[in-house]
């Protein structure tokens, strides 16, 4: 067996990006836990996805599942994202990120901005999203293996999944109003920007998250993630940078 | 928080028969191990899924993949199985498998009989299944969780996912016979039985596998499951059942 770093590649902007895609474009993952009192056994099952302002993957689960259980007695946790398409599954890149949970405080600042931007991203949570046995948990990225396919692995830090800005704050204080004019006002907006960065095709998009690390695109069941090239660093660029994605 | 027993509905035969069909029809699964060396971090990836005549899940792996690293180390894994439609994706059902995982010698019988079983389950897997990083695993069913959706929820035994009967080895002996004499002289039953009993639509279905609990069915990237409603005692009831289920 060949040692394990030769075969990895050496990570390039081009991998990190891939990974947040995969990360960002995903509505739901399957999350590896621990089963909780059995020494060490590994679990894994689906949870819905959604992403906060700084890029941490947040979760919604109910108290009354084996991976949030899981989650409150050890909380170290990895999350599966990447869809398969045609061909053998396992020619479609996916990410693992490994993480630690953080269960956020309902009465928080931080849980009233991931549930009104998770329940933009899944319009249907809205049914349960506040009965007593959800909660909402930030998964703090420690690292990441990114497999592109066959022969193409790559490792990852934590820290390259991470939207780092000084504009985060502001960007999420005025993230509805701003999603509200695009979609009423610039309604091909969305759609345009699907078509023409994501591969996606279709006329039906609505804009769903706005971030300084780029948009979120939805449409039926579907969800695309458009990257910016480099993080917002002011409240200001949103506008200047959603103007020269439409050109 | 409720008593976990307490949001468990009691396993019947109908959930024991979801269980199975999410197992088996299954292309690939996410599986989660145990980072080796990690004091106990949980890791989730992508693995091709296969199913040995007793309906024992199989992987076929590379000895590069943290994954096959893992359960050299640890051979306490679980599979995800279940495929999202439309809608919400925790509207659909999913099962949870806890396995121990049994690495498969390459000389012996039971490797032949696995190998040519998973390449007309996946014939791109040809290309490697060779390779000398590359190994079968057999992962031996402890116990399962069925999610069939919000709120049915059922625990299930390693045994309700397993075929049991007298016939398996004899099954196993002339199963490529059978299948090749289906597909050539009876091209129509496959999609026959795929329309009629799985929901599947289209002529270009193929049998690619047949044991005693029942029949895998393909048609390019698909894959159904059809379950006898009892797994065959003897080899003779093959025909009985392949001409009973054309009607």
């Amino acid at each position: 067996m060949a040692d394990k770093p030769s075969v990895l590649r050496e990570t390039d902007d081009e991998a990190r990006k891939l990974a947040r895609v995969l990360l960002r474009s995903a509505r739901s993952a399957a999350i590896a836990v621990i089963v909780p009192g059995s020494d060490g056994f590994p679990f894994v099952s689906r949870v819905l996805l959604g992403i906060d302002t700084d890029g941490t993957p947040v979760i919604l689960v109910s108290a009354l599942s084996t991976h949030t259980q899981a989650l409150s007695a050890d909380i170290r946790c990895s999350l599966l994202t990447g869809e398969i398409g045609k061909g053998d599954p396992l020619a479609h890149a996916r990410l693992t990120v490994q993480c630690e949970a953080v269960k956020i405080d309902r009465d928080s600042a931080t849980h009233t901005r991931i549930r009104e931007r998770f329940i933009r991203r899944h319009p249907k949570a809205q049914l349960y999203v506040d009965f007593p046995d959800f909660a909402f948990f930030r998964l703090t990225p420690l690292k990441a293996s990114l497999n592109g396919g066959f022969g193409r692995a790559y490792a990852l830090a934590g820290e390259d999944l991470m939207i780092r800005s000084p504009a985060i704050d502001d960007l999420a204080a005025m993230e509805a109003s701003a999603i509200e004019h695009m979609n009423t006002d610039h309604r091909d907006a969305a759609s345009k920007y699907a078509n023409a960065y994501c591969k996606a095709k279709g006329s039906g998009w609505r804009i769903c998250g706005l971030d300084a690390g780029g948009v979120d695109l939805a449409s039926g069941d579907q969800l695309k993630r458009l990257e910016y090239e480099n993080p917002l660093q002011s409240e200001g660029e949103l506008r200047v940078a959603l103007v020269k994605l439409y050109r």
